[in-house]
Order: structure tokens, then sequence, then C-alpha cells
């Protein structure tokens, strides 16, 4: 089935916890459940694998482009990345694409 | 169904045509369907939605980190990431984690 999805990946501040992560990744499954538009959502912390890896990731499958907007500005996601996001971001890799 | 996934995105270096990345996508599609461990693949270019997205993005799904793992290691894909991803890669952001 094709789709478009929205991949993030983040490397926290210094000093961010384990706990400050895992309540990102519940928050905004929290929000991704309550969008309609979210197909599929995952979001989860680096497995420890390979030096050099960022720390966390979101994973968002949308049906189409305006999926992925409708997601993207919706308040409650807003909410999420103003409170608990920007506070503890220190680098951002993002991409969107067709699948 | 619970499973472990690699995600990487990559920024090209200056120059770096659309023919090459979809190239880089269609190795990497032929050597994900020829090892067995590859429960899900998926590779593709920015859909150009986000200033400052990463370039190009590889999502693959397995059971779990051993099966990551034979995929990194597998001689199909290093010739691929020697052949055709490193010469090109200017930046590199992955991760590894459980889903």
């Amino acid at each position: 089935m094709s789709g478009f999805r929205h991949v993030v990946l983040y490397r926290w501040a210094e000093g961010t916890t384990i706990g400050q992560q895992e309540e990102v990744a519940a928050r905004l499954r929290e929000v991704a459940g309550t969008i309609p538009e979210v197909r599929g959502f995952s979001a989860g912390l680096d497995a420890g694998v390979s030096p050099g890896a960022y720390e966390f990731v979101v994973v968002a499958d949308f049906a189409g482009k305006d999926g992925y907007l409708a997601y993207r500005d919706h308040p409650a996601h807003r909410a999420v990345v103003e409170e608990f996001i920007a506070p503890i971001a220190a680098e951002r890799a993002a991409i969107q694409y067709e699948t």
C-alpha cells in the first residue's frame, strides 16, 4: 500500500534522561492515536547498537502528504513539540518520502 | 508484531544527481530482497516538503537485532555501500530501535 512517511531523528541536550525520552515517546504516541490521518506510528530510543547513532526516532505513516501536514500542524502535536521536545532537542534530522 | 528497525538518512555531496540517488535506492532494494532477514524495506528521496530535510532515507525492518546485523554486514550490502553510497555521502544520521 503506497503512502507517505515522515521520519525524524533527535539528539538531546546533555543530561536528558531516559525518563524524559520515554515521556516524549508516550506523549507522541498518545497524540498520534487521536489524529485520524496517522496510519502508522512508532517512536523509540536508540537500541545502542551503533556508535554515533542518534538518540530518538519517530516514524509516522500517512496516506499522503496532506495527512502528514495535518499531523504536523495539529495543535495537540504542536503542544507536545513545544512542551516536551523543543526544551531538550539539540539536533534534528528529518525527511518525508513516498513509500 | 514487534521487531527491530534500522533508519538512516543521508545528505549527498554537492552535484549528486537524482539519477545517482535512484540508483542507490534501486541497488539497496535489490540487495534487501536477497537477504532473508529483511522483513520490510523502503528507500526513498526527500519529498521536498520541509526546508532543511535530509535527501535520502532507508527504513529496514527485522525480527530482531541479529537480523539487522546480518543485513548490515552482508557482503552484497557492503558492496552497495562502498560502490554507490560512500562516494557521494556527505552526512549520515542513523538509529536502530525496537518497534
